[in-house]
């Protein structure tokens, strides 16, 4: 169950501490201009060892395409990517071999397969977003034909909240801070749980402009219902909000109903999304990241023969996942539209006749 | 896209004001049990009509089935039930025949379409979900067959907090309301919503316990992430939150790591889920409904010729959505862990010889 | 696994002898004008007890529509159809109650599921082809406003070819015979098994005109590869040729090429797909069928304990399943070309900006 | 759609001119061991140039295995695998860069997609399958694990039909013919057809032993359909047959009929499929392939201008592509059955409760 989309289709492979990850993305429409260095770009923003507010790990995090790109367009057939790992160092974790790290996959890993690849995670180390990524590029430039933008930020990192909200500081923002008056603080409370061999939590903003009204495929397909899992399929995430999200439901309907007016909608509480259909507006989701469960204090655990042990991590792990994460959310909102996008065209007789019986 | 689930899929089909609504259920093991009392009370719990706090349509719910079961046990044959609509009251949708209602979904289907059962919203109408209620009811028989049981209650109305849960006073409040302290003001807000012509939202909790270690199918069909869309896909969902959720994107690593002993996990801030996979505790998911957007407040909109209009809405329905939401909840949690459970039976060579090789 | 089709897909259910059979028809565009006597003249081409050339069984295989419909037009959700069972002689069963009939799915049934439907071969029974014969009647309206039509007749029966084929006689001859000259031998060959208490075999051929270039997802959901399997699908089916099929195999890459000129293709002997892609030439396919299991002569087999016994069938059945088969080999070719042809839309991107630029 | 197998899922990638092809094996249950030789050994069966009966180009077809394996073992995750193009002669293509080759995909691709690889035939190349066959040897050894085997031959070439059936013949054979004394004749008419620039046809046949009952999962995943699709979709096949196939549409259903005994069945004219399911016998199915469409015949065409054009194919092909085709074929059973074992695992709630229950 390594893929995910209907139409628009990503198949991802690899582990942390192995050859290389990659990903095969399925179901491109032919005749897109794939432009490589954007992907790689995408990837950049996610890398690793960049500051001293993410982990140390130095990943070059070069990609490679392997298939389904001819004289620089897209043809329909599956572009295969690849990026080979480098900077692995096995040797940290051999301290955790037998050991279940609390708030890791560790533990159920082993009790699922019988069988666990340790070395930083294996499988399930956020290291695989990167595949993530480069997929979610080919989306974003899919989106771009049909002038659909994706963007996100930081909005929050240990309870301090980015209150003014502007996407293009995020761009420039060392942590993806949405507001820049915010930013300070929330870097020093990166700091200071780094500094204290703990983490912090977060969240995060992702919104979508310029969404064509009627994506998503009700009843089980529905676009909020699909972004949800997509997003709370990313590593650490444990709540997905669409529109107001929670706040909605502390509220009257008198008030949370957006009022349709010729110029549009007056408010978006609704998030974009109407029964699980864009209305039009812009699509907006928010996702809460626990804080990285490595942390450098002593913990208690179990070790694979049961036996309960205290231990201290070494390694080298991000204080706070949330910050790379803004990247690998928009990816995840970029191909979920794309999917979207492409199962539409079928939704009317109309459609049908403007493909097949237009020349 | 009306089917969900991999291997224990459900397919559901109906519009409400239709001659029927049901589903089929697929995948079912065969020589289960089919207690058809049990169906009918879990679709009793979600029924309409049975009180002054929920919508006046009055539905027997009478669920039919037509096919998959032999002499009182399923077959491994698809479980078609039908449920006919009885009370359909046409009629008061005549004046919304051409309007698109504010938080409805009567804008996005009437796009996307280019057509629209306007007779109680049609398909995107909550009364879809008796379908997914007794499909659940399946899935609840097939975990109570592994010991797995689902249960579920109103967390918040309007607000107003359940701090006591108790899922035993739940299945007998009226209200479904987990803290029977909470309950008489949960109520009063819900009928003071009603009389002022308007609507409150809520929060649902869900939990399922005695979970087998193992279910959920990295990475793209973990268990967190089905159960968040399965979960927001329901009519009115806003927000999910797996364990601790947003609260766990506020706290330090420290402190929401769960420690592991030889008598389990010490603290269940995770709500079950690690790496996407059941870790063996309880799960733990909270999902959030916005206000009915069906209000008799006047309202501004458009109609379908694109001219702004104000309207007072007619017709019956629920003040609190929440409320009859819970057994639907269950349902969705049922069918998600009934999928999980079957598809983690070829996680490990060890069970296929388990399976082919022992007679 | 009872469901078939991506975009355009249909599940079915129901017994030979259960309360019903049935299907739900999901991803029909919306605004298709649906002909509910078209539906049902489509299966009574199919129904039981018109001659004495098929099984005596009678049932008005009426249909009724409970959803997807909305003022005559499809609505864009899913449209479920249902066929209530009424001639059920269950009794006639009680005597292979505990018997495995030769050549019948009897044995691997009670295998697999550990239980079985006897009455009629319950789930296994044919009687489940009238609901693909709906959901293709469906399929038949959605190609018809493309300008494609599917048609089908008897190829051979007992080795009696059809030589000259006329799709036009098969519609009306009572064994759907392609040949006016040969269906007085085909029709003896069937009376004379029958009498002997015997069956026979038969082919059937099965064309698509005027089908688009451009149907078929390469490389796994080609259209002859899934053309194979809907059609391999069908009860009794034993073999499925594309185009000329096993005669491609012993000619020369000299004859077997189909030249291609300004006019178009030369010659069809590919059947009207290269690399898995319709060419625009007609698609053809033919099926063969063995001969109906269910012969009334005295057999051996075994019974639900192990033991070896002798016994005479006893019921109604078709004395040459190909017969009525050739309405179901037209409704899989439909459905299978409906489901490609929505697939197909978003191959290019000049599509996407043809559905989301263009208004 | 480069992706077939529910639950154990294959998706593959890449040109036979591009950079790699390679494919990506999900599903795969934990703690198999991986026999990396083994995979090896499977695609050196299949390797191109190695004599003057296939087509000349060499390729080492080495393959590279990039994640799901930790200390030789399966995790659980999935198995990437890549093989490196090294030979590719691009150059023999510039000159049907604009020329549609008849019986080719070339036409297809380029009206679908609206561009096109024409080094080599791109994607629709039968280089791909040599990602098929890659992932072939993983089913195998989970088969293997069961006591399942695959085998294969040539069962005819330019109707030179191998009688004697010896699968142990075929894997020393050059050509995997079947029968000795058929071979020499065989290869006679390959080389025959190769002097005078012409291609020929032929079959297969591939056979599985020892399956267990039980597997195929009625009714629109059965396992003769599925079957036929996999087998279908490989390149320039154009029937398949089950058991007896059209030889018994030609037969009486008395003698059709595999009468069962306490030992077992008493003929195989089914093909060990029943309703869709194993039944313990010999799966047997009969592949047919087209003459290779690659002749040096001068042929005429259209050019993508749309001009008649006549042209001499040049570059390197297989003068019979059924001979390498064997081993594909075998692949496709292989995935068939191992997708199948494991899908059928839920068949039984005994089942459920030997893995939930039983520690």
């Amino acid at each position: 169950m390594n893929s995910f989309g209907l139409k628009f289709r990503v198949t991802t492979f690899g582990e942390s501490h192995g050859k290389a990850i990659g990903c095969v993305v399925d179901g491109v429409p032919a005749g897109l201009k794939i432009d490589e260095e954007f992907i790689q770009s995408e990837l950049d923003r996610r890398k690793p060892g960049q500051s001293n507010l993410t982990t140390q790990r130095k990943e070059s995090d070069r990609v490679e395409i392997l298939s389904g790109i001819f004289e620089g367009l897209s043809t329909g057939t599956p572009i295969a990517m690849v990026i080979y790992n480098q900077n692995q160092k096995s040797r940290d974790y051999n301290n955790i071999k037998e050991i279940f790290r609390p708030g890791h996959a560790d533990f159920t890993y082993w009790h699922k397969y019988g069988i666990r690849d340790y070395r930083g995670g294996g499988r399930s180390s956020a290291r695989e977003t990167a595949a993530r990524v480069a997929a979610g590029a080919i989306a974003k430039l899919v989106l771009k034909e049909l002038g659909v933008e994706v963007r996100g930020g930081i909005l929050e990192v240990d309870s301090i909240e980015s209150k003014e909200i502007d996407f293009d500081y995020a761009i420039k923002s060392e942590i993806n801070s949405l507001d820049k008056n915010a930013e300070a603080a929330q870097k020093e409370a990166i700091l200071k749980a780094k500094k204290e061999h703990d983490s912090v939590g977060g969240g995060v903003l992702v919104e979508a402009f310029n969404v064509p009204i009627g994506l998503g495929e009700p009843l089980y397909y529905k676009l909020d219902a699909i972004l949800a899992s997509n997003l709370m399929g990313i590593n650490a995430a444990k709540a997905v909000e669409i529109g107001d999200g929670i706040n909605s439901a502390r509220v009257k309907g008198s008030f949370n109903n957006d009022s349709i007016t010729k110029k549009g909608f007056v408010s978006n509480h609704s998030g974009g999304v109407l029964g699980g259909i864009s209305n039009g507006d812009t699509i907006v989701a928010k996702v809460w990241f626990k804080p990285t469960p490595s942390i450098f204090k002593e913990q208690t655990s179990l070790n694979t023969k049961g036996e309960e042990i205290t231990y201290k991590l070494e390694g080298r792990h991000d204080p706070c996942v949330a910050i790379r994460a803004v990247v690998v959310c928009e990816a995840m909102m970029a191909l979920t539209l794309a999917d979207m996008a492409l199962l539409n065209m079928s939704s009317k007789m109309e459609y049908l006749k403007r493909i097949y019986k237009e020349k």
